[in-house]
């Protein structure tokens, strides 16, 4: 089984981080590529960057749909393009927001988020709400972290998000942690050790349950939302993402 | 007043059809300036055509708070762009869809949305959610005609719309009609005259809420969720799109 | 444009210093009636209260309905009496809480109500729920401000009021603010200049909303729940409010 | 114990009626004082009617409270003034869809309301929600008899009735049903026989709780959005309501 | 009429503290029969025990209708085996939670639960779901005393109770308290006179509302949900509970 | 990695097939332990049913805790048990109606339920509920099959599922169908290729996704909810069901 993961941003050593991640909790027999655009801004922290972000992963889609890629995970906690690249793959696509809270929802009753910069709660919100899980999110807290901040070694970054995660258990009374940002792929390990409960981070996720899907030999819905897009001219600096009708 | 009418798709017969009848409520006061981007798809029918338009979108707001915009409208239902938009802008940023149903709610407790493609529904639904109008829909209904055929003078496009306001009156107890495309701004008139009930336009209702905000000395909240965006690099295709810090 | 704004307390400071705000943001060919009935209590404070003034609200929509108005405010963060008097009118009525937050969801994702008494904040909460604004709205404060407090000059009303206002962007994480109550409709502008977030007040809110949706050529829908009331006999005390049918 | 049920509509052999069956389910131990008021509609069918109603029922709530009583019931299905008779009153007050409604909500995971015009429909739908009814409630559907018809010997009133019911059963799965008027409080039996589920009746249902809620040694609360009315004028035709504080 | 009350533990001396409070409320005319199975966990303080408690509810409701039992009142806050209970018997079967929870919301807004061990709270929370309750809920809150130090004389669980009812009205505005525990059934009435707000018991709110509900004529809805049980054998261990079907 | 796949009703012909469909989807070094209680019915048609295999369910994974399984499947739509076998188990456990929901709102955004007998409907919607799949659920539909008919060969079951399926396409727009029993493990595939839509089965989505728990490192919270049930005695018929605390 072929998994692309890609990486919204433009940053290549967190799509590194990803990859590995990724291939640390991949069976043997899947195959992990990690990648990220080729245009794009170098981190997503707000609805711009985030809308910028998102033709790149859709020109990501379109090439793994060519090379036959079984499975996407979309490794950004807005899921950037979520819906788009449904209506392009043929296989599940899946966002690391939505795999992290529905992997916590299996463990924990109430988890809470834990991401890097407040002006992004408000987008980490409106996902909580579209996935369901209102019911299950204790709360959104915010480390105040700036994303490629998690790229520099010795940052205090480890440190706030710890402090973080303290707080939802103890104020919020979370009953897990769910790791906001893509970026973060390589701390849940140490994370949970510290604090005792699961600490669910979306891209290792993301990646076992588009394994689970593909192994039910499920994919994405053809019908009505998510059915292939309707042929027609894309003009301008988009042109080359004029799609055929694939019906 | 300059409002800036932002048509996200790349056809110039419907641009032009939104701005007559932008014009047609605007205060005497109101320049209307409507445009569309040079880039992305001829219409709007999907999640993949909606991500495309995105860019576009913001890029004419860009352009237009370079050029002392006082507000704009996002002349598409699926209010392609709008939490980024807010970003980029100082004043008010409203989608046709949002106008539409805000509006609505004001003159009826109970209204059906009626749409072009089934496909774009399940868009519509989420914006009812987003928007808190959950309890004031009482339906989504689509009347199957593609975006473009709305554009096209002698088409079954008007009969099948009317014939889906008229079921939604009957069978799903709506009390007033929101019109569920940017294409339908010229038929607001003749439905509600053959209904008898209001019949609103998203166009049309999102050129007097902004003028409503402006007047009102609002603009969008620069705290938290729509703060100005975080200066970085964008790379490749898109690399226009970096901006500078404005806070 | 003929716009009715209704203080429904009796108190006329109040509705002079609430006629001034609106003439304040009125579009220069909108005339602006303000008044008070001359029955009901003096300030409104609770659901006693409330109810009571309800018949005096309802008793202006008459005489307006019989002058031509073209809509109404009514100008109680109540809201009181709003679907009766829009089963009266054939033009829109909007109350200043609907106003308030339908305006703040336009510039801001999160608001919170800061109003007089605590006592009333299930009033306001029950008015959130209602117009969908549950998940715009981060909190309801009380400023512990006796509602004609705000009629006395020298008072520490307006103190107190910035204070919650400021704990509100704090601890609650709002990015705008709705004033709870007619009264301080004079008080929106210097807040804002403060606070540095979005002030939205109801009364001016409401004056542009209903200019607006007379501007569209829309009104109350006549069908169904606003339908006009049925014709029969009002004994004792009320007779004058029987009516006959207008359907 | 003694429980006042005030219908809240002018028309004397409704109240008979509702009297009757009031005291067919009261304890021994209970005395029955049926009214209405001297001031009012002679039937309630919108929001208009029920607006005008209030001002009957706080009277009656006066004058309750004035004499003793223990607990009241407001026997109209729109529930018209509960809020603010709370606040007049040191025991219970329930409304007769509250009443109807949690009893339902404790024989039958879901019914359906059965009520008598379809204008009424948007009432009974907002008591639904402000109950925590959605869940439980299967449908809303009208009769469309006219309230004063519940009154005529041999109109076709309650086959109407029994038709909406057996519709509710059928295509609704409802597997109990709510009688949405006070003027139905003579039918509940027949239909149970005809129906073969629970048929719920909002008179005698209210005067069983009140009897629950005062044998329990509880009334009203007094802190916060129940508190005493605080003492103020009310002038004009209103003048004879204003309170003194009894907090 | 008789009504069992079950408490579903196997803790002899709180089924005689139930018992007790359950007389003082009943009608002169209602024999109380309180029980508790000869099986199952002496006490409930999560999902485990209320699991193994709810084969022994059961049995008390078999035996219960082979006795011509009129209704039942399940006396553990977490209201085991309640679906399982209504399908078997022909009258009524409430909760105490579920008592509580109803008769709280009809003489206040918003109520706080004040229960055993924090352990509890996702089972109380998921009762405040189902009942409809939400929007009435202020919180529920744990004052960290096990289930059987209530049975303990000189305990400190009376002042831990106490104290969280106190910081419920103060921090999270509560009107009145809902008591998390059967076994709490003796210390309302002492509460109450504290707290100056109104304190809901479970098992006397359940012994009333049955008594309602049967003096209504009403029992539980046989059609879908809670129709009799299907006839079918069942092994080992639970043989006994093979049930003829009784449609 | 072992999982235990836990059929809770006490017929073993089910049991069978359950394994034999688990299996097919296990990865190569899953082991698969299918089971069923030895005690309890032997179909599960509705609340009591379901209360009365919880015992037998709570049984096998006492035996799993002590054989070192790593995880847990529930294979019944009624998920019986789930929070006391989390509290019982260090590895996760995952019912089939929670499996088979999340994992159809990975694929579709809207997918219906298509179950057996239409009495077990509420169930069903209870757990669309409280999984917070309500957006996400188009509809719960009912074959009218009994779920022992599923163990019959020639039975019409499969026609009438197959035709409920459609229904659920065609009128309620879904665009994924949930299949509602354990039974139905073996018809998953042969409707998907009928039916061009995804069809998702819940032991087989359990099984994929207790794998990807584990591979991720998790199991249960053991904070609050989910933590270890606390020593205590347990009479009569259930003495074996005490446990020791494993805190």
């Amino acid at each position: 089984m072929k998994i692309q993961v890609i990486n919204p941003n433009t940053t290549a050593t967190m799509t590194e981080k990803i990859g590995v991640a990724a291939r640390q909790v991949a069976a043997p027999t899947t195959e992990i590529l990690a990648c990220n655009p080729a245009m794009g801004p170098v981190s997503i922290e707000g609805h711009y960057d985030e809308a910028l972000s998102v033709i790149g992963v859709l020109d990501e889609i379109r090439r793994g749909e060519a090379a036959g890629i079984d499975g996407y995970v979309i490794a950004c906690f807005g899921d950037p393009g979520l819906g788009a690249a449904r209506e392009l793959a043929r296989g599940p696509v899946i966002g690391i927001a939505e795999a992290a809270m529905h992997v916590a929802s299996l463990v924990a009753p109430r988890f809470s988020v834990v991401t890097t910069l407040g002006r992004t709660k408000g987008i980490a919100q409106h996902l909580v709400t579209s996935y369901g899980m209102t019911a299950h999110c204790a709360s959104i807290r915010a480390a105040e972290v700036a994303v490629l901040a998690l790229e520099e070694s010795g940052s205090a970054a480890y440190d706030q998000i710890l402090q973080e995660c303290r707080l939802a258990l103890a104020e919020d009374e979370a009953e897990a942690i769910v790791l906001g940002c893509g970026g973060m792929a390589d701390l849940a390990a140490e994370l949970a050790a510290s604090l005792g409960v699961p600490v669910i981070e979306g891209v290792t996720a993301g990646v076992k349950l588009v394994e689970a899907v593909v192994a039910l030999g499920l994919g994405t819905s053809k019908v009505r939302d998510y059915a292939y897009p309707i042929a027609k001219p894309c003009l301008g600096l988009l042109d080359k993402f004029a799609l055929p009708s694939q019906g």
